[in-house]
């Protein structure tokens, strides 16, 4: 393959002719081969530097510190790292510089690179266009990779995770209000307890999902503060007093997010707080989504030797063993998500933690661990939609079954006749294996015509 | 001792007759002894018991779901479990029930009993107040313990967390704007960098602790839904239809916080996600002051071998070897308290996953977690701050002397000569051992009158 | 109250004279108010501070380090400490100084003044027993405290955790033999599965308890290293060159342990990793019980609404309002237990990796959270033995009629006729809502006979 | 693209034809769409899964339950599996059935199809190999995917994580014994304490690395027990009672490893413990890996306002902005590996807690995690070692001025004037600015020449 020369401050080292990227991306290719299989920065990461770095261009440019001519050959080439088709110039690894600097390294060496190829000149020349000078001009790694990550979890919450999580609320809100006239056994502790309409059961699980996403959305405000204006430590030293602002402004225009300077950039460099505080929603999403998950397998259960009550697609062979089995597949794929989202929230929290003086250097991995999370609850929980829960019907001869002999109805008749009388009634049928009605006549407590007006299992589903 | 005789649905049980506590209080202490010695619980549930008794039977008298003179007498001894008089008698662990149902009956015989005797009635008789019927009226453990948890966190987070975390948060704050002039090296990857003034860099930590209470106080408010209402499955069974409106509002009054009943009561019951979010914020909170804490003992490090630009009061002697050694021992406590804080977090977070269809049955154990966290981080700032932060001073000589030697003003450099001559310049005097200024002029990129006028520490620190 | 004057090398402070402590346990109780209600050391740290200040008086006796009337002094003292007596004594909390500097001193200063005093002389005076030169020859906290962690903890293992288990772990296998003949329905993914026997379902918990036990067990054997004889920073200085070995082989005969001196004493004060991995192996033992204990609640769900296979004790009234409910409170405690423990370790996972260079400050806590780890689960391990496990029962009945239902008998049909029509078979059963047998035979696939062979539950129970 | 149809027990779908995937693969493909970029299953897996379904036709060949030649093909495409070639027919992601169920069939579909094929046969035809009844033959999904997980994880640790380790370890064991004369301030607390030997200071950190390896291989053995023979639910339904033991000789025979049939197969299936506490090691060992890469930056922090005592390889620019800085990044990639590790870790845990009666559904989501664990650590290590340890070198000068102007040497003097003299000696020191040698002969407690022949560094880092 055909090699040029490129140089940085620590000298000469060849790189593949055909490749936009410069010296530093590829001392880092050497320097760090951790992961490759699964640990390349993906598009969100790539597409976020060529927004902030054309954002970065515009406003300069706009401030007189880039001349016009080299501000838009900027744009230029960073709206083809914008659009996806220079991302296989971007073969660095998340495991590198805890601050991103090669990956930030990467774009201005791949923009510079390619704006310099569109002007005319030669690749490595760094002329008209420096990859530090220019594309990084008032910038350093430092604000400008976290100000990367938040663009791109904040485009990844808008663009993936709130439509898919709404997918599936709207279809379990849906059945809600389908099934809200469905009296079923209600359970506490496992146990028969007083019953509740399906819809009821349904809505609580979209009630937690809604106060879930009420947490992602205002823990999303956060990462509106950008790091950029900050430059090396925070003071913003070589940036433009109104880049900064100027910059985050551009980014708000690109994206049409509320982006703004960070009014603290100390903060903003050396603690990501405000990753490890949505990261923790995301755990919090995730473990209402696993209740959920579970309620539907339990509820699913059986066929026969289980509760039942729910009937879940078919949409596989369950086992490669037991011919015609039937196993509740998305339940267990969401489940096993939520693990693995809780394993990123740990080193997201961990990670968090661990900044020093002007920097906090886990700024990748914890970028990534976010992202991680953001694409599986967003991949897990249209799949199960798709294949779960628009499928989901009850089994109302199982329900009904189960709902008449169940002996916590019982509980209707404390004020009438006080909890130990009603709990007297109870145990006599559990022993004797027979109806709350028999018992109770049998007891002497109540009539006939008061246990009937008394004990309405619909009735009981409200206060 | 004397006992007497307690009964309840499963029959008779000797209690101490000089305990108010009745028949299923004395079986949990028989069934539940896990982790006694400290594991009790303390101040802040058996308080929210009684405001929470107290608040159920008021709004139960006022509509007419129990005779006047039995709310008043309900009342009175709630008022005394508020007060803290009756404290000794709720010997229950938070290993228990996952409902905490043994508490809310803990709370239910404790003021029936006392009710009883205020009323010249003979504890144990149930009458004229019975724990179930009237303490217990329109409420099951399934609301009654989640309200009151959300009540006691709210309420530790008000009386303690706020004041104490601010505390400290305002003395850091009077050492920001007392040392905004002192210009020292700022550090990143743990290497001298770009200068940042003392002010900055606390204000850094400030902006962090600020950020996080905003997170914890929007957390908080999710807890202001209280569960009250919704009885055994979220249904309000047994609850007048208008109880858990009127009991939140009575419970509001009580404690001056906007608390009302939830609007989804079947989430509210079978999960516990705002604490989870409120546990996650805390966690926040605990690496914003972890980082602090870091800081702090890093910049004091030495005296003669570590950076010692900071120092701190000496409080104890260090070491019962090292004569005259003096650590930094606030730093430690906080940091551990914050590796407490996390695993509290992970405890909290597991649990809230495990709910199954009406019921979370991990009730106690967040509780405990989130209370234990509060109670830790609130104590460890007053140490914090009172022990170490309002001592601080900056070793002003120190400052200096590193500051005279550091490469990295430099940086200044780049917007002049730009960066690769500017990395020449540095790396010729890293070399060489000498200042920025000799290897500037030796390498004659630069006049000593443009390198005295463009490298200012002082006008390093802001864009 | 009467106060008399202590001294350390910050100078003098005032003490409750009837105290036996002195001044840096003072000091250490004005400067670290932290969750004084809940964490101040227990017996098991001082019990072990005082087998460890024994040893190390015995060996610096027999070493000629300290005059002999000076050791038996200390000896004495210490066998207070070492009884319980003094417990009073040991005021101090957690969360200190992270090297448990001041717990160390603070048994250093009761032994030293209780030594004075019974050798007639003045409390305070340090003569002729001195709390540093005498009590803490040889040592530093920095290898005194980890040492004292080590001791503890593997007594609380030896004396608590392992009967607790053990007790827990027989009488399920009791069980497990008592039951082995017991056909009932599998469940895999929750759905019925193939033909189980309830004494493999029970042994498998107990070979899940085995294997964490081994785990455990391996895990202590860490622990048996010992930091003392590296002093200050691991190179022993100070310490007779024998000391390290003697004192290890002292506190071996006092406790029965293989206790040693540790070979690389760097480790052993910079890193306490052996208590990473042995929380570890209690986080996996706790895990093994919540598997236990969930299939114990989820076998006894119902009672007509659930699984209902076993039979659980009736411990307590299940509900406040729910009358006659009985819940399998034994297992939500054992559970909470569980996410405790979770919670727990990842509190010692995260503390074990902040050492720097010779010390990690994360002493006090690492070991607190161990410990109550141990008390946890062994306290929940004999409530879940006594007050569930004892009484489980299966429910005959019930497991017969499930098992009769069972569609996934079929599977042993795939040798016979392949499993592409025995899936036919199960799928037409389930569709018709009719027995296998009646499927297969209207499908035709065998005969009646072939079918009474094939299919025998007892006979699928194993290979 | 050409099609052809693939049936199972749900009936027909369309394939593509040139891929040997059948129907229950296709399915999983269209029904499981989470994480895909970063989750299809990599070579681990899919190698042990060929590794598997060959010891299994060997197996049942020799037990007479596969004809020979079918035996014989399926070995024959079980070792193309093996050796990668068909790598591109495992299209599968990880989040997906919980038991693995989908690609122990892919592994299933594609053997008989490339046997078929092999055999002269048409795909998908299932003639002359069936996927089920010949190579899944006396297996589940539920035994074999455990299996293969084990394999998996086994060899990735001895062909990938023990060299890699072993070379950094190697590397600093080297450096120990190189540097084992270089006395240096030791430091406790991040203060100054007495000295100690660099090569003492690296020994700490292999002896760390030492012992978490000790725990990993330990661990390593509890996955020698192999779920396979359990088939179904653990009772070895449908598989001669001889498979499980000659599978699992035949798998040792294949890999080398010390593999058996696990004795409780219901603990094998319903639990993944061994992966639990494996994975507990991986944490430790990452811990300490941690603890030496922090040290390492620490050590190297400068280069003049830090401590400076340690050089490191200077392999890329360290700064954007920042010309001539050179920063630890091999450090920060191997800490931000540690919080990943301990994310995976987290993530294992909990699944880990989450089986249900004979069957833990998390298991892809565990061996996942394991194995990205162990690939993470095993690269982390060689990249640490490559571009930081081995280049690793002191800083003499620096080394020895801080030695000279330490403090703590004054602990030297505790056996000859005792702890409250040498006290004051440091503190008088410390406060005058002076050595400690002016100090001490300025108060008169010793001589000069005692102060000379008592106070030597370099006898201090020993005992």
């Amino acid at each position: 393959m055909s090699k040029r020369i490129e140089t940085d401050s620590m000298g000469e080292i060849e790189v593949d002719a055909d490749h936009y990227w410069g010296a530093q991306t590829e001392r880092s290719l050497h320097n760090f081969d951790i992961g490759r299989d699964t640990f390349v920065w993906g598009r969100p990461i790539i597409r976020s530097l060529g927004i902030l770095k054309k954002a970065a261009a515009q406003a300069n440019g706009e401030l007189g510190e880039l001349p016009e001519d080299v501000a838009a050959l900027i744009v230029q080439a960073a709206d083809e790292v914008i659009s996806g088709e220079l991302d296989a110039e971007f073969p660095l690894v998340v495991f590198q510089t805890g601050s991103g600097t090669q990956s930030n390294m990467n774009s201005n060496e791949v923009i510079s690179n390619r704006a310099i190829e569109i002007a005319g000149g030669e690749r490595g020349s760094k002329k008209p266009v420096h990859p530090n000078d220019h594309v990084n001009r008032g910038q350093s790694s430092n604000d400008t990779f976290p100000t990367a990550m938040h663009i791109a979890i904040v485009l990844e919450l808008r663009e993936r995770l709130y439509d898919s999580v709404a997918k599936l609320r709207d279809t379990l809100d849906a059945k809600a209000k389908e099934y809200a006239d469905i009296v079923k056994v209600g359970r506490t502790h496992l146990q028969d307890a007083t019953p509740i309409t399906l819809g009821q059961q349904i809505g609580g699980w979209v009630a937690q999902i809604d106060h879930a996403m009420a947490d992602v959305h205002h823990a999303e405000g956060s990462l509106h503060r950008l790091a950029i204006g900050g430059t090396a430590v925070g003071t913003g030293l070589n940036a433009h007093p109104k880049f900064g602002d100027l910059a985050a402004a551009k980014i708000a225009e690109q994206t049409g997010v509320e982006f703004t300077s960070a009014k603290n950039k100390f903060a903003a460099l050396a603690a990501h707080d405000e990753l490890v505080t949505l990261s923790a929603t995301l755990r919090t999403l995730s473990g209402a989504l696993m209740k959920m998950a579970n309620d539907v397998r339990w509820l699913a259960s059986g066929p026969r030797n289980g509760i039942g009550e729910l009937l879940i697609p078919e949409n596989e062979p369950g086992s490669s063993i037991m011919p015609g089995k039937v196993n509740p597949t998305q339940s267990e794929a969401m489940t096993m998500v939520c693990t693995r989202v809780f394993g990123n929230d740990a080193t997201v929290g961990f990670a968090g933690t661990q900044g020093n003086f002007e920097l906090n250097v886990f700024k990748p991995v914890m970028a990534h661990a976010v992202l991680e999370s953001i694409r599986l609850i967003s991949d897990a929980c249209v799949s199960f939609n798709d294949h779960a829960a628009v499928g989901i019907e009850p089994n109302r001869e199982r329900i009904e079954q189960n709902l008449s002999t169940n002996l916590m109805q019982v509980t209707a008749l404390n004020p009438h006749i006080g909890y130990d009388k009603a709990a007297a009634i109870a145990k006599k049928a559990h022993k004797d294996g027979t109806s709350l009605r028999e018992a109770a006549l049998d007891l002497g407590y109540l009539t006939a015509e008061q246990f009937d007006e008394w004990v309405v299992p619909i009735d009981m589903t409200h206060s």
